[in-house]
């Protein structure tokens, strides 16, 4: 039914070169192509799953994808449960209300992006762990292995399909925890472009840039390892020649589908090991204090991000020119550099990405979210060394940027 | 303790194209780094082991290799057997011998080269599943996961740290049986690169061919996967890199083993989805009826296949030589693709590799060797449709090859 990996603490044997010793956690199986979401019933079937809950959203349940899924269980003879009540930047009180129906299950399945998943996966090791799910934020705090969870994302975006972490908002305290451990990865994810193809210009486009961050976030970090360093670049090379098509061709480029979806995986896959950046440790706070969607926070401050982080990591930054196809071979260090951080400066500028200030995010509150920034875990991995008045600064040229 | 990854059928879905569903599945978890076999046992305790049995030969009892588990395993009150009788080509007496030992034990470690973590695999599935390993030739033939496996590589080269089969030898038959599954993955991977330091000439040469085979036969494979194929890329670049300082340079060049043991690992990870080609198929009738080691027979049959295999898959034979550092930019793709093949007639040649002679293989064996090779599933993801013939003609060629 499952096999059996060791499961490594997330949070120690970070890479530091070649005289440390580092560990590398897999993310779980993937199955993946176009048509994949309809073998659903079968693998659950085989992997032992009698009885299964659903985590999705409202849409997903009205656009049709989250019938693809429950017609495939039907077929198998798999029984379900729908919690169609997931919403953005998911609550603790969502995840409650999925442990409340999943006393009795074998397994959960998250259908959607993070926003499904991870409450999903949340609420996976409530089951098996007890508590509240704030008890369990920051890395390995929980011992007992959780449901399996099986993730069949709906956008290339998140890459929670095969990372460990699950992000919950804690509405009260306006506060994003990350529950992470490689317990917390989902043993299957049933990865189908073709779920994908539906999805609006703008979604696409704020989902693909929450993947490049990860991708380039991932390959920028401090703990970059030799294993993910591969699987990173390839990560950020498909993103970079599908992510404009992606989002104005639409159902038309089914190529590009494929190619994000991957992207987004294969993302996933490393930046698991790596861990990200500042970009995230800003996200974060917009998301919890001013519901800025994830990808969008991600896509506004990455550039700038890179623009910061340029001087200290110079070598990737010019590689991620050459993975978005440009000729910096007469060029020295910097000046490569620096078409790295303008290939992404270039790529938000074509998209349609909404600037913060939709979100009522003013200058008068980059205080408080520059001091949430700061509390983020991901400035540890990022390459250069971040106060908080660098946070400030970042977020006031992330509310010029114009769109 | 263990997390729970979902066992996926090997023997379907392998990747045909954009249009079809493939599967991915992952390796274990990796502990990598220059003394990191110091962790063995503080490892094993963490994932709840008590009792382990250690799959080794005697040469690696005498060189002090496996007193560094066993010290290890001490510190952390870890009880522990020694069986210390694998050898080359590992038969099915000797895995019989290893589940006699092990029957009262949580887990199995396999210390060594193939020869000693096949035999550890092997004996782990006849534990849980019963019966004859005879029984369980081909893919996913048995039914139950496994007793837990961890892997300590001493060389650098067949990655069955990584990989889910295991090849044992028939003797009365003079057959190699593979064994393969998903669930026959080792569940951690320590590798440490100090291990392979004092490994002779000759030894580093032939594993370190055998990784390299592992790495481009995967890499041209019908079956390659666009999740397998920047990890054997990255693994290509690595051996091309520094196999001859390995061999050459020895103890005094730790960044070469290094970079070996990264990259026999990857060719693992990657090949365990987008399996093998016919110089696999050519060396397995090689060790089984002349006892030719496994590493030796690769390497003389990978440039002897490529140049056969080269029409066949052009482009990637030319990536290849991209990833040996040759600039093939000004060239058409035919002339970039006999680069490559050159790039690895070059390398046999200038290591320590002898010749099939030398184990007593005559013109008057092809037949029954060719005969021999037909039987083996590695054919059907080669790139070029092999007959038997082919195959004579190939035996033909690498018995001329002089060193």
């Amino acid at each position: 039914m499952f096999r059996k990996v060791a499961q490594l603490p997330l949070d120690y044997d970070l890479f530091k070169g070649k005289n440390s010793i580092f560990n590398w956690s897999p993310a779980g199986s993937v199955i993946f192509g176009n048509g994949s979401v309809a073998r659903t019933g079968q693998e659950i079937k085989r992997l032992g799953g009698q009885k299964v809950v659903i985590c999705t959203d409202e849409g997903l349940v009205k656009f049709g994808v989250v019938q693809k899924v429950t017609d495939s269980l039907e077929e198998a003879g798999v029984e379900y449960i729908v919690f169609d009540k997931c919403e953005a930047n998911p609550s603790v009180e969502t995840v409650e209300a999925v442990v409340e129906l999943a006393k009795n299950v074998d397994m959960l399945i998250g259908v959607g992006g993070g926003s499904s998943i991870d409450p999903a996966k949340a609420a996976a090791i409530l089951i098996t762990n007890g508590g509240n799910i704030r008890d369990y934020e920051g890395c390995d705090v929980f011992k007992e292995p959780p449901l399996p969870v099986i993730a069949i994302p709906t956008a290339a975006g998140t890459g929670a399909e095969t990372t460990p972490f699950a992000v919950i908002t804690d509405v009260q305290k306006q506060w994003k925890m990350a529950i992470g451990g490689s317990y917390n990865i989902a043993s299957l994810a049933i990865c189908d472009p073709e779920l994908t193809a539906s999805l609006p210009p703008m979604f696409t486009a704020a989902t693909g840039m929450d993947a490049l961050t990860h991708a380039i976030e991932g390959y920028v970090s401090r703990a970059l390892d030799p294993i993910s360093e591969p699987i990173l670049e390839q990560a950020i090379k498909l993103i970079a020649g599908a992510l404009r098509r992606a989002t104005f061709k639409g159902e038309y480029d089914k190529d590009s589908r494929y190619d994000m979806m991957l992207g987004s995986t294969l993302a996933g896959m490393g930046f698991t090991n790596t861990i990200l950046g500042i970009a995230h440790s800003m996200a974060h706070p917009l998301g919890a204090m001013f519901h800025v969607p994830h990808g969008v926070g991600n896509a506004i401050c990455l550039p700038v991000v890179m623009q910061f982080n340029m001087s200290a990591n110079p070598e990737k930054t010019a590689a991620i020119a050459k993975l978005f196809g440009k000729d910096v071979s007469n060029m020295d260090l910097m000046e490569a550099a620096q078409v790295g951080v303008n290939c992404v400066f270039q790529l938000l500028e074509d998209l349609p990405i909404p600037p913060l200030s939709n979100w009522g995010v003013k200058e008068s509150d980059i205080d408080k979210l520059a001091e949430e920034a700061m509390k983020g875990g991901d400035r540890w991995t990022n390459p250069r060394e971040t106060t908080i008045d660098d946070f400030k600064a970042l977020y006031v040229k992330c509310l010029k940027l114009k769109k």
